[in-house]
């Protein structure tokens, strides 16, 4: 199936996913709104890969729309690959964050924040070939800036700028990348990473085995199904390449070439560190048959037996962190989520020693979303040296958390419709003229710490506002009507199960917080 | 004192203040930091106050640094008017955060979120004469981007484009301004905004009154000292300029004159009306008869009996709307906290209704932080029509809250250390050889929900373990030894009192779990 097949076939679902949500008895306005962005999001990505119409520059898309009087005519859309998050997708996202940040805090780290740009130069020289996918901010007449790209360079300035020597911190927000978006997939330019790191000068593995800790608990609180942490060393790698007989200054493209074997077969990797990369066929094949080897310390003694591995004293080094990082792993009760790995290479250039993947296996057979890497990270002793006026290097090492695809991976999951708001009590009135009289039982409420809500009609049918509690999930309302006030008392209503009673107005709080705490 | 004179003597006391950080017995690295780049920022303003040397172009601050082998020199700093927060600004900012949407979610409201970045015509023709501020994304051969200016834009862009007909949503999120930054009064170019509106068409000054509720719920709680909401009505306030002679097409120029009311004295405010805008004199006299006027419900009768007013038809619907929301107030015991004031104007152009600003009366002479407006917003009738496909109209009123400045108030009331982690207990060992033990016990406390750290090095001493928890204000240690161990049992140490008492390992949860309900 071609591409733009395979969009033809996503816009067809995508458009019987909107056009039911607009057929149901009370439909979802923000739901919709999501969906059709989605789907909106898709044809303008079918559109670019189809030919301008006359190819003569000016496409259809950009013919100028008619001009009302007074009003442009807008795009009403958002930025490429962005979207907006509606109340929905928003509950669930801070369910998720919070859980994740629970973890964070129980391993005792703070939080910082940066700012959502840079200097260029501070991002420059960062991030290989991808460094082409930087938003930069336009030339106004002052600094020339960059939308931040990951968390982690920031995060090594803030240390090495700041003379900060330890400090343990988590930081959750948004990164920008001008990457092909793709929106089926839950894959955007705007998207939030959570990080997880340790800087401080300590023995060998004990932070790096508490990164391992602190992914694998995250992953089983969440709930995202089965996965595996793989482990490898930057140490470890080099001396294997050196053991293969790859010369030093092609350690990096070796290394890319590995780093896609998690989506591409060996073959292919094969043929392209031969044919592009120009490493000899006896090379790339004994580099063949160390990346297939997985495994745990039985693998960590094989390779410490290895006669070619045995001769490089990186490699030897390598081996033994992993030794002990696995030893960390069984007291820490997490040896059965890792997998030390030797085709585990990672992309980024600044890691330099212990590296990390967490990545789902989707049980079911065709869970496409269940499937892929969720976590990474690593340790990079030599990338907060570059932000320091004295060039003092604080050793680091983190993870982040692939938070984007978690998120997908739960929407689908989630069944029936998230909680959106958190009111308590709705205070509705059975007939006209109660509106004073609703606020003031509203203002008592509030000043309760009670979260209530009415209706922002003078006389909205008591049936819309109890319809309003059912579509909203509130639990209670108070009906208010003059027989009942003239008596000094109100009914009390669980929406759930329509159980009415009477309170006195006076115990009316009381007995609403006695309610709320079953 | 010149602007010159200012900045230097801020720069004496910045540095004052570095160094009494930097010389005490136990030097706050993260606060050091902190300082240092306020003094940094202060001191790039005043090299831009001074002209370049040599006047050729090239100043001193230019000319290239010498450039290390392999390692550029950086510039080592955030971009300008942005900083880092660290550990501790950001437990304070969390806290404070939190306070606000507790009262946003006691009110019923729902979040959203939206892309840091929108379209740049969506921002097109919203702000003025700022617009000229908005940070615009370099065209790298996509859609033409900026960065987003406010929180209302991409609101009413949301409820347009996706057909909302009612939400009442909270936003809290990071707007961009190239705006001067004013580094010492915490004004900067990344700030925060924390908003929130009802979209929908109701019966009048419902949610009007609940805005001004939400504000006073929120300035109570943060305990920033004595406020008051000032409220005004645009359809008052054009309705005023009409009476008074001014031509329809100047109502808006003259609003913004009035708007600078509070920051500048009327002589001011009238000369500019008179030379700059060419308005009569007699008009601009009898608008500054009216703009003198503020109070309660009595303000309200004697304007309905003012003759000049009393001819115009929307100023009368504006008084009209003032009596209720004034009513509205009384019930939800407000009205002590609002004043009607005929001098409240508004800078932006999209209000239609009711305005409203709330403004610090800092109790303390010299307190000069603690004055000034923390929050403000209005009615804007006709905003979401402009993104709705149909040019449906939804009217929407709001309030945003200025949360930065509320930090920096908070920051300078806070007495001692915040506390910047949530670390419950920290394992600590008495001598050598004990890091397995320890991390069998993180493992058990960490299963079992308990937050709790340890040392990242093998063998630490026990004075340097229990200094980081005094610290970091960790309320418990346990503290392993061998002797203990063999029987089964560990000590529990009391940071604070110093009391150690010992526990059965088997037993130690429980224990933990019980002193930390206390």
């Amino acid at each position: 199936m071609t591409e733009k097949d395979a969009l033809a076939e996503a816009i067809t679902t995508q458009g019987d996913v909107v056009r039911k949500l607009k057929s149901a008895a009370k439909p979802d306005k923000a739901k919709i709104n999501e969906e059709v962005q989605k789907l909106v999001a898709l044809k303008e990505k079918l559109k670019q890969l189809q030919p301008a119409d006359g190819g003569n520059g000016a496409g259809v898309g950009s013919a100028p729309a008619p001009v009302e009087p007074g009003n442009r005519n807008l795009s009403l859309k958002t930025a490429k690959g962005t979207r907006d998050y509606g109340p929905e997708a928003m509950a669930l996202r801070q369910r998720v964050l919070d859980q994740v940040v629970r973890v964070f805090r129980k391993h005792g780290a703070e939080t910082i924040d940066t700012p959502v740009f840079e200097l260029k130069e501070v991002l420059t020289g960062k991030y290989g070939e991808d460094s082409k996918l930087i938003y930069d901010l336009k030339d106004q007449g002052g600094e020339i800036l960059a939308l931040r790209y990951d968390l982690t360079v920031p995060f090594a300035r803030y240390v090495g700028m700041g003379n900060v020597f330890n400090i343990k911190r988590y930081h959750i927000a948004k990164v920008y990348r001008r990457d092909n978006p793709q929106i089926t997939r839950g894959r955007y330019r705007e998207f939030y990473q959570c990080d997880f790191d340790i800087a401080g000068t300590y023995d060998p593995m004990l932070p790096d085995a508490e990164c391992v800790k602190v992914v694998a608990e995250i992953l089983t609180e969440l709930g995202v199904g089965e996965f595996v942490v793989k482990l490898n060393h930057r140490k470890l790698l080099d001396g294997m390449f050196e053991a293969c007989g790859v010369p030093a200054d092609k350690f990096r493209t070796a290394c890319s070439s590995v780093d896609k074997l998690d989506k591409t077969p060996w073959d292919e990797v094969r043929r392209e560190m031969i044919d592009e990369k120009g490493l000899d066929e006896a090379t790339v094949d004994r580099i063949g048959e160390y990346v297939r080897l997985n495994g745990g310390v039985a693998l960590v003694d094989r390779l410490a037996q290895d006669e070619q591995l045995g001769r490089i004293k990186s490699a030897m080094e390598g081996l033994e962190d992993m030794r002990l990082l696995l030893q960390y792993c069984q007291i820490l009760q997490v040896a059965d989520r890792v997998s030390f790995d030797l085709s585990l290479a990672r992309g980024l250039d600044y890691y330099t020693g212990v590296i990390y993947e967490a990545v789902l296996q989707g049980t079911d057979a065709g869970d496409e979303i269940a499937v892929g890497s969720v976590a990474g990270g690593g340790r990079y002793d030599n990338l907060v040296g570059m932000f320091n006026p004295k060039r003092k290097q604080v050793p680091c090492v983190g993870v982040s958390i692939g938070v984007e695809r978690i998120f997908s991976i739960l929407e689908a999951k989630a069944a029936g419709k998230t909680r959106t708001n958190e009111t308590e009590v709705y205070v509705a009135s059975a007939h006209k003229g109660l509106h004073l009289k609703r606020m003031e039982i509203l203002n008592k409420l509030w000043s309760a710490g009670i979260k209530a809500e009415h209706s922002y009609k003078l006389n909205p049918k008591l049936l819309a506002q109890l319809q309003h509690c059912e579509e909203h999930q509130i639990p209670f309302a108070i009906v208010l009507g003059d027989g009942e006030l003239s008596r000094g008392v109100v009914k009390l209503r669980e929406i759930v199960s329509r159980k009415e009673e009477e309170v006195a107005l006076d115990a009316l709080v009381d007995e609403i917080r006695k309610r709320l705490v079953v």
